[in-house]
């Protein structure tokens, strides 16, 4: 059994990673931290887990985490960089879902995050956390960046069409839309239901978090800088990402062929037939990447449509097919929920 | 292995028993029927369930219901009498998730259900499929018939109070609400996100069909005829049933401890700490029924709260717990599913 | 024209306030305050303003309400009778949308308020500010106190029955749902849209604030106390009130005839046909109160239906409609706004 | 007073049409036919209206169309072709909201609405009622094609960079979102509220009707055939379009200026400040077009946010709007309700 630390328990990546992880038949949870929360049981703040899970949040303090196999941060931003370094030192493998080793580039990280970062000399070793592209390097990891919930999207869905160099990479366009889950569960004025319920818009235009970790990816994979417009929407429910990718065609080839030859041995991403249009529903609760490839009129524009569930795949599930591939366990194990429809 | 055979699987009951069964170890889907849509893969129609099931539809007259162990009846009212017959003869258990076998008194059924019992004789011998009140009766069953939803929701909260004979029969109150995937995958204006979407209403308060069934299941418990008044709203989510439930006490008792130790061996009924109110997403996709116990102000009027999801333990969960009895399986197999939450 | 001021208006009453009073043709808003936003464009805050209203929030200390002809406090709990009595002495006219005035027994309405009354000297004389109750106090008052959201839909349902003194007044039931904005634009957990959407619950089963002042308003009709069990619950709407409300008939008479009789000359109140539902999207963005009146099976137990806007029959659109009275105008002037369906 | 009648109105944008018209101070509504609801009262089924409208649905063979000023065709494609000419030859004014006298070329339009065209020579005639491009001609018009409501958002959105001749016009993008309700109140299983709701999909992206509307729109502003790609998206919400733009600068000038300058005079398109990001809401039940403009990290990419209702601006608010102008009447009377927000 692996024995598994949660720091920072009380927003949904967390409570995500509770669902998948008490039914995971090779995981035994040791403890789950929040400063907030300490002393109070799990069950009590995620009424879903009532019967799944005695523990209580323990204080960050008394968690004993250097005693577990694996730590999972689902904290905020700018904390696991503050504690991964005495963990590693402990043997523990740490696998952080916010975005603190995402990005290689420090400067350009601390330009985006606003602060600075604790722990430089462990970006450089740590492994960005995609298996689809990145699987071999995750094997041998300490230290994973599981990747932010669009860029995961964003990325397999571009991926293929970068590999085999047949687009204009200057000029990609990335219009995502997500649920609000997305947003964390932090008490905001904009997404209230009443709010963000009936409606729908735009945000971070000018500039997100995202688009610095999806141009870097998908500028490994293409061997050169990629130009990238990267628009974020909200959309009135409450998991899943949608992301509607524009690339323009250079090299004229079957493009459907080309992602499902790309992507046959993949567990967790799923090309649809030709012609059909995938919708987020059909993947919630799960850790699949349902993709669709379209060439509208055969003009010299390829459309993907690409959608996962940000808390499964864009985060804790994730996480969790990186916790399987870090300890050789089946890829697959604990994480093949059926899609909850309707 | 029990080779399970879906009659009419097109609906919302029906994909649910497929993402249910596809996951329980000891079942294997011989055939799933649809007289619509015979030939097209179960999966490009619920595209939740594409990597998790091959079958196609099949037509009802190639389908070999025979060669299977149990039968479900996913279908409208009026289906499963016609067909329970024969299966039953040769030797197959049959389990209706319709109507047509949960009313004794075959002359009201026929009123509320505006046709004539095309199997009367059938009526008597089969068993109402809900556990917690009739677990003996279901493990000798032939035929099965589930529970409908609203009555499900409500006898389980209403149970303790009156097998406890503390409260006035003749005045029950039931103020129910659901979720629209209740009112089943037929194209209607009424449940168009467009129309019930932003919106709330009662219907159906003259009469619901729902009324003989409860009526009948609680007057059993009571050994006397009770008064209920029973009043169903639409609510905008998917997903899930509350009922809130009063009745006036006419000798006082502890009601929680009364709750607690009538359910204290039920896997799926979860009484929550007293003071508390269940919310229907703490049970979404799962076959629980968290239940909470008031009495305002220490007057004189018991308030029940009562949540399922209309499609689990309402449906297709509960028939699966059935089968489970019936076949001699822990009755929690392939149905402890955590709910999704958020 | 009347000079209006508002005083705290960033929440969901201000700003269904504003979008009211910038269509009526009698009214110049001549200051809305906000100590936080202060100096910030009005219609910067709220979007659906832009081009409607010029205005920028002003500071308290300098908004001059003393000059205004009547000041709607749109504010929290509390501040209202802070600042009433000063205004009152200038000559200026006082309606509170919120519950500082409402609750005759000062006692009561602390322990329920938790915090002592700044003003206990003007509850006597304020108005509760129900016109198809209290409509000639109305017209001579200084300071209105305006109903609560639940209260208004709650006793304009229940008002004929009590008035005919033909039901048990012991004990009334009222099953009461609200949209969340109903919870007012606070940033609150519980009341984003990944917590909220999808989802259905119960809360404030044990007491809730508006159960004593419904109770003293059904009281003063019943000409003695009345017992009532009030159970709100939260659906996942934006706006909308549903009543559903339960009394045992002890003289029986034709109830469709009595509604419509009581309500026949007020242009707010629309007593449905006979087996008619309400629904809350019917009076979607209007000062309406729709009222259908069941006797489910002829049996001895009232079932009334009653629907309203909770931000403006259940709020701002009553507080207008108080001012129109006062200010002697026809009573409709400016809220006569078609509902907006779907 | 203008006599108007309407065809066909018992969809969202008769509804709408209902909604706004009673509210319009030059306007009588003499009738409103339905084929399937004849003899039915106008305000029973639809609820929002009860006490604002007393007509019934007359059958199109008793309405005295003829007699009107103006008739309104809210019906699906191919109605208005087949009796839009008696109309205009009785010397009525006719706007269709449907589709079959938008597209100019009458074969491109048979391959799009696979019909034939019943009326050909009435095409060249129509004027496309977009009043910001084509006001001077829908002054002196008899016959109105009223827009479509993504070539609405769409058209106004690129219109200032086409005309400015600084953008790529051979690769622009059009990424829209549309609320449900643009798919009408026709019963169908994909826009149930169990299926369309907390979802997300595109939909149509092989080629989707509006594509050739849109195009011809901006190839006449361009002077030359444009260059489209266009994927529409469903929306869990009830109205609303958001279009977000693509279009590749060749040119740098100031873009707010721009659109700030070409829409100074238009009383329905507010361009937001820079750096804003419109959301649906904020035009809820409007007639209002609301666009930002942006130019991520100072790129060669244009993007543009356009929001409308598509019940308005998008349909019926458009069409009043297009008889305003019509009659000499000032063209925002009675369309300038307040968006309802929340």
């Amino acid at each position: 059994m692996i024995n598994v630390g949660i720091v920072g328990g009380t927003g949904y990546t967390g409570v995500e990673l509770l669902r998948l992880l008490v039914q995971h038949p090779k995981v035994r949870i040791k403890a789950i931290t929040s400063r907030g929360e300490a002393g109070m049981s799990v069950a009590e703040l995620f009424t879903n887990l009532r019967g799944h899970i005695d523990l209580k949040f323990s204080d960050p303090a008394d968690a004993k985490l250097s005693q577990c196999d694996v730590v999972f941060f689902a904290t905020p931003n700018g904390i696991a960089m503050q504690q991964a370094e005495i963990l590693l030192e402990a043997g523990v493998k740490v696998i952080d879902l916010a975005a603190d080793f995402r990005i290689k580039d420090v400067a350009e990280w601390e330009r985006w995050y606003g602060m600075q970062h604790a722990c430089p000399h462990l970006v450089a070793e740590a492994v960005y956390g995609l298996p689809e592209i990145n699987r071999d390097e995750v094997k041998n990891a300490r230290l994973i960046a599981n990747p932010g919930c669009y860029p995961t999207a964003v990325q397999l869905g571009f991926l293929p069409l970068i590999e085999a160099g047949i687009v204009d990479t200057d000029h990609l366009i990335a219009d995502v839309k997500s649920g609000v889950s997305g947003a964390g569960r932090k008490a905001e004025v904009h997404t209230l239901h009443a709010e963000a319920s009936d409606n729908f818009k735009a945000y971070g235009v000018p500039g997100h978090r995202h688009l610095p970790e999806i141009k870097q990816g998908l500028s490994r994979v293409a061997q050169h800088p990629v130009g990238l417009t990267f628009v974020p929407h909200l959309v009135p429910m409450i998991r899943g990402i949608h992301a509607t990718l524009y690339a323009k065609i250079t090299n004229q080839i079957d493009l459907q062929a080309l992602y499902e030859k790309r992507y046959q041995d993949e567990a967790f991403v799923d090309v649809l037939p030709a012609g059909k249009h995938p919708e987020t529903r059909s993947v919630r609760g799960s850790n699949l990447c349902r993709i669709a490839v379209h060439q509208p009129q055969n003009g010299d524009t390829a459309v993907i449509l690409s959608v996962t569930d940000n808390l499964v795949k864009g985060a804790a599930g994730q996480a969790i097919q990186n916790m399987n591939i870090l300890f050789g366990l089946s890829e697959t194990m604990g994480i093949q929920q059926v899609p909850l429809l309707p």
